[in-house]
């Protein structure tokens, strides 16, 4: 059975201090409403860690009490910071299995009321415990993909900064027409450049901020004028260093194939595209896995103008999570909403979009292990699709090796990507250098640094030392006086930098 | 589409020193292993509150990647302590939309490893905030539920206690059988009266343990010998003082209609169930609420033996949550791997039931909030539905009234119900006397009282003074000697009973 949308709402992203719940009334109000509906089949809700956050559980009931809906079926859905989109998937096979008729999409996130290094620290563990034990975040592991796609695709250190500059300024003026946005405030690359690094070499404005907000979406059985053309979802492993590519995620792709082929529709008659730009070079893989450019030339679309807003293939024309902001939960939800308004030809004269019959959208769960792409249309929208048609995306699927990690070992190996990471979580001293190393062997690990805090000091690709210190690695120059000093005095002090909370 | 099972698994429920992931892969390896698939298309995974009780989240994509499934989509689904069954509903409505094939329900929590206090506090967070406030915990809110339905339906309290003491006996003795069981012990009424008093009238044995384990379930769109016929779900306001009954959950109501309405089945066809046996008094309810029995005869039938494992209807064969444990997360869709064993007619020579063609389980989210209802059957079942049919199920529907609360005034109420809560959750000196006051006009309010501690100086039915501290309604013997005292010293210093943590 087809799934149509029939209404939509969100709350202005930012700092509110409304309680969750009664954003997300506002957001599920203003849905309904649209669709001229009082009540629902059901309720899909996505929160991400509204535990934590919040401090409260049962959130599906507690909703249907503030929604005036007491009764009505109500569930809670969560794949981590793709769970906006997670519950919209939920909603549809409901709809689509033929038991409900019109279904509530509900997501929101609730998180400026707490200190950024709480923040931080719940954010972090959606990354895998191994790593998380280094004292990784969200940001410090998305600065050594950005790191790695540099010396993959040859930019230098002032190139790809250039590059996350253009994401960020094109984001940030695009949320500046955007009313539901966080930031309403065009920046330049001076500005981009005095904001403050977060983890190298990624700034402030490479990160999407922390934020509150939620998003709504009616699904339905009777067709409207926007159609669910295709769905896809994959995983990943969450332990980042057995990944087998650090310049793009197998998820993205797989999640794409799989929608690609259910709606029929190729890469190349995508019109426009919301792309998970929790961080900046996050838009430009994810451009590349989603096979609008090949891989290494994403950077390129940008620079000429491409994915610009009067570009041939707009990217991010909301301003994307950098610019409308990130309600972690709220996010691949009102990627959604924002593709509505744009099919709808209701996104304001300075964001409309010329073609915008359609839209993909694509939301990346944890560091890119659990993503799902989407992709809405104009219900009316011609087209012949041939008998045996497959979809014209190839993607190279890295399969990624779960290894059984060695024992922890010294010994020699090559560094394969670094980050000096500013915003520490709770518990982690600041500035924090953390890398993968490729042992011999082929071996991937995390290791930490405890010496270097100039990234001049650190080659990519070059031979490190490793040892071990409290169950953890840590990486050094490869020097004959190091090795010496060592050899003489035994281990040094210097050690993972973790203090007592 | 119709909508099959292909496989089941579990672990053995009770203390588990494995991490909750590697229990969850051990029930989704027996159950693959039993539908002989090594991949599915989709992973539905319910937890809890993993966020709290393991101090993880993006648990959906963890678990792709313990069970070696990395890549394959995978969805969180929580509805607090109905969490299991609400996964498989979700599940579900994948399969019947035609867009999966086979898919992998996976529930789960382990909870064993934290201090009772602390978890006691994490299951409380599933409490309305204003009544959690006052200290309120689930055995505390099912204990005033005991105590109104014995005043309710004429129970003295040593009938209470006999019949409370008959639920307990009864899954112990089911459990003893059950190797899957936490508790693989009958007991005696004396047992359970030497059992600790948890929330006066109910005893440390009215209340399903703590428990680590998890339960999984295959379902498929090929037709296997079990079909899943019939879903219901629904919430009830979390308020439980704004409910207009305690003797019975409205969302145990509509979600079975809903299930009766779809599987075309009358109450009176169920040949056993899994009633979500939490607290004992909740087996006698959900036998009432499922039309099985008339309101107020539930207790009937279990001292007559009709509910027990040899009886016209045995409930909860499996022991029960309150024999085979309550892992929360996972209790909703262990129901269903029993049911499935015992239409099977695997439930081994002790606990097979004769007539296990048909059976229903129902799950409670929450303080009832949030519950649902499954019926599976044999496929192979014969039954002639005709034309026009309707169920012979007509239960009460009871609306709650989600009251905007007045502000705190002082006056005179009737005690509704009450219980003394000796198990506190964190913050909370024990014990604590809680109860609901209906005030003039009709509101019902929660309140503490900080002087009796003995059951039979408080009777329900009875005025009571009302006073407030701090934001908190107090309740207060209606003296005149204390009035006058109040009158002359002005307020006293007894208060809610919060200590500093």
């Amino acid at each position: 059975m087809d799934v149509y949308i029939s209404g939509v709402g969100m709350t202005k992203f930012g700092r509110s201090k409304e309680p969750l719940e009664k954003m997300m009334a506002e957001a599920a109000s203003s849905a309904l409403k649209e669709a001229q509906l009082e009540r629902v089949d059901a309720i899909y809700m996505g929160v991400m860690n509204v535990e934590e956050f919040v401090g409260d559980s049962n959130f599906a009931a507690l909703l249907t009490d503030t929604l005036g809906l007491t009764g009505i079926p109500s569930t809670r859905v969560e794949t981590a910071s793709s769970t906006g989109a997670g519950a919209f998937k939920t909603a549809f096979y409901a709809v689509a299995s033929g038991h409900m008729e019109h279904v509530l999409v509900l997501a929101g996130e609730k998180m400026t009321h707490l200190p950024t290094t709480k923040t931080t620290r719940i954010l972090s563990e959606i990354i895998d415990r191994s790593e998380r034990r280094y004292g990784a975040t969200m940001p410090a592991l998305a600065a050594m993909f950005a790191q790695k796609y540099a010396r993959e695709f040859k930019l230098s250190p002032s190139k790809l900064e250039d590059i996350l500059a253009q994401v960020a300024i094109k984001n940030h003026s695009n949320g500046y027409f955007n009313p539901y946005a966080q930031f309403r405030k065009k920046i330049t690359k001076e500005d981009y450049l005095k904001s403050q690094m977060v983890s190298y070499p990624l700034h402030l404005y490479d990160c999407a901020p922390i934020t509150d907000g939620s998003s709504a979406v009616i699904l339905t059985s009777h067709p409207t004028s926007i159609k669910v053309s295709g769905i896809g979802h994959a995983t990943d492993t969450m332990t980042v260093r057995h990944r087998a590519s650090f310049t793009s995620f197998n998820s993205t792709k797989e999640a794409a194939l799989k929608a690609y082929t259910m709606a029929q529709i190729n890469p190349s008659e995508i019109q426009f595209a919301e792309v998970h730009d929790a961080f900046t070079p996050f838009e430009i893989i994810g451009t590349e896995d989603l096979g609008f450019f090949p891989p290494g030339e994403g950077w390129k679309a940008l620079e000429e103008g491409v994915t610009h807003l009067r570009g041939r293939l707009p990217i991010n024309p909301s301003g994307g999570l950098n610019a409308r902001g990130h309600p972690v939960g709220a996010s691949g939800l009102a990627q959604l909403v924002e593709i509505v308004y744009q099919v709808r030809g209701e996104a304001g004269r300075q964001r409309q979009l010329e073609r915008a019959e359609i839209g993909l959208a694509q939301s990346i769960g944890g560091l890119g292990d659990n993503n799902l792409v989407t992709i809405l249309e104009r219900s009316d929208r011609k087209r012949i699709v041939k008998e045996g048609w497959t979809p014209d995306y190839h993607p190279e699927i890295n399969v990624s090796k779960r290894m059984t990690p060695s024992l922890p070992s010294e010994g020699v190996g090559i560094l394969e990507t670094f980050t000096i990471l500013y915003a520490t979580p709770e518990g982690f001293r600041s500035p924090l250098t953390l890398g993968f190393v490729k042992k011999d062997g082929g071996e991937v690990v995390m290791a930490c640094n405890p010496d270097y805090r100039s990234p001049k000091e650190l080659k990519m690709g070059k031979k490190v030392y490793l040892r071990t210190r409290e169950g953890l690695y840590v990486f050094e120059k490869l020097t004959l006086w190091k090795q010496l000093k060592r050899w003489i005095k035994g281990p040094t002090k210097s050690s993972p930098k973790k203090v007592q909370p």
